[in-house]
């Protein structure tokens, strides 16, 4: 996904966020905002909305010092939603439809986000909403075939507490599963301690892409990482950013998300607030 | 009011709307982004945000052409208006404190404002929101006292179809009126045929403060309209951006407004929604 011009905006405001969570003073806050608005200036086209976050982040980064701004966010975040597993669980055993079910549990789970949003919905709430809503996008027919054929899934996680949900859907499918987070800080993303939090290791061999940016971007990615997304039979990617990076990475690619911003909505189709299983296009 | 960074990506989002309603095209969009862009990497300090909104509309305008966006608009925005205009003197003239009702009616008008929000709000609804709504900030004793001293008053309008509204309390005040609009079309801002088409040409003597800009921005004032100011014993300046030009310009000075973003909230110390009647500060 490009970036389009509505991102722009946007990406001064995820700037001065970022800068405000780190603590910056408001001389350091504007220093951010002078930086962030040359980045945008000097954008190359064809750039993806999660490479303008990841340098962003790198400019608060570089100013005010390596951080995690969201790391209490994140313990908080899996701490409410290992709350809601057993209930999670009993959903998926209840239901005619398990498979089902656990997909809508696994994008449920997205609409933790602290880059949208500095609220988090109630989770239950969104649970229960999820299961009632049709599928703006609906390959899970494909999706479900394809998951027949596969030995093994590669699982892109998203945010920290998230991965909760993950689990469910991880626990239903059965099959082996590598669960790759990111390697360092960005925005609430999930990092190999937030997944041990959600006890992922105990159902899937977690790795890192190597990066600390959102989505999946090849080009910062570890060669470790891009071996595992090469080799993979079948890859799910969680989320927004990982929609914006691997919309076009090919067939094997499977994106869950809830649709939460308008730019995304338009691209894929759907207005925000809904729920999208789609595979990816061809172009890589 | 200084320009808060807030303000930042609040500007980026003008130029976009600006740029789509003046029919831009992608690359020209993209153009005035960028050129947004540039203003704000060179914002000498102290600037207020009308300012930012003037020279935004002067590179939409250098490239597109003058035109008037808002001018459907606006239109409809009176027609709306003039609709409920008997409903509105009626509730002056039942209430037990017709000027009070005539200000909260002036105020509840300020709603109309296609700069911050694409949807105008159920006109009546707001006016029964704002007759039932505590004052945030409320410097009407001392309105009241320095109106009954005043020989005449400076109104400065602010939007098509709010000027209805003025029009309410500009007959309940029933002193000399002179009702400055704006010279050139900017957002939805009100200009002579808007306070015609509203027929304040009935009640007040309708002049423009010589500018192309939201606000009361000084520099830009012709001297006519400076001496207006200048003379004029009592100014009533309408909504956000008159209250970001003239916060302190001077105790003569009264803003009427509703808080519509939260940069303004915090300045005035009230959250967005709020309805405020305030004395400005000294400093001029």
């Amino acid at each position: 996904l490009k970036t389009y011009l509505d991102c722009y905006p946007c990406a001064l405001n995820q700037a001065l966020r970022a800068a405000r969570l780190s603590k910056a003073d408001e001389n350091q806050q504007l220093f951010i905002l002078k930086q962030t608005l040359s980045l945008l200036q000097d954008l190359p086209s064809g750039t993806n909305p999660p490479e303008i976050g990841y340098r962003v982040h790198q400019i608060v980064r570089e100013l005010l010092g390596a951080s995690d701004p969201y790391f209490a966010a994140k313990k908080e975040s899996t701490r409410q939603a290992l709350g809601l597993y057993p209930r999670l669980k009993e959903l998926v055993e209840r239901s005619d439809d398990p498979f089902e079910a656990a997909i809508r549990i696994s994008i449920a789970g997205n609409i933790i986000d602290y880059a949208v949003k500095d609220e988090i919905d109630d989770l239950w709430q969104t649970v229960e909403r999820v299961f009632q809503q049709p599928f703006a996008v609906d390959d899970s027919p494909k999706f479900r075939a394809d998951l027949r054929r596969t030995g093994h899934i590669l699982y892109l996680a998203d945010n920290a507490g998230e991965t909760v949900f993950d689990r469910v859907l991880i626990e239903t499918i059965g099959l082996p599963v590598i669960y790759a987070v990111k390697e360092g800080p960005i925005l609430n993303d999930a990092l190999i301690e937030d997944a041990e939090d959600a006890h992922l290791d105990d159902c899937a061999t977690l790795i890192t892409n190597g990066t600390r940016a959102t989505g999946t971007i090849f080009d910062l990615c570890s060669p470790e990482f891009l071996r595992e997304f090469e080799q993979a039979p079948l890859v799910i990617a969680k989320g927004q950013a990982n929609y914006e990076t691997l919309s076009d990475a090919g067939e094997k690619v499977y994106c869950l998300l809830q649709v939460k911003c308008p730019v995304i909505g338009t691209d894929v189709g759907a207005p925000a607030g809904s729920i999208v299983i789609r595979q990816s296009a061809k172009g890589r």
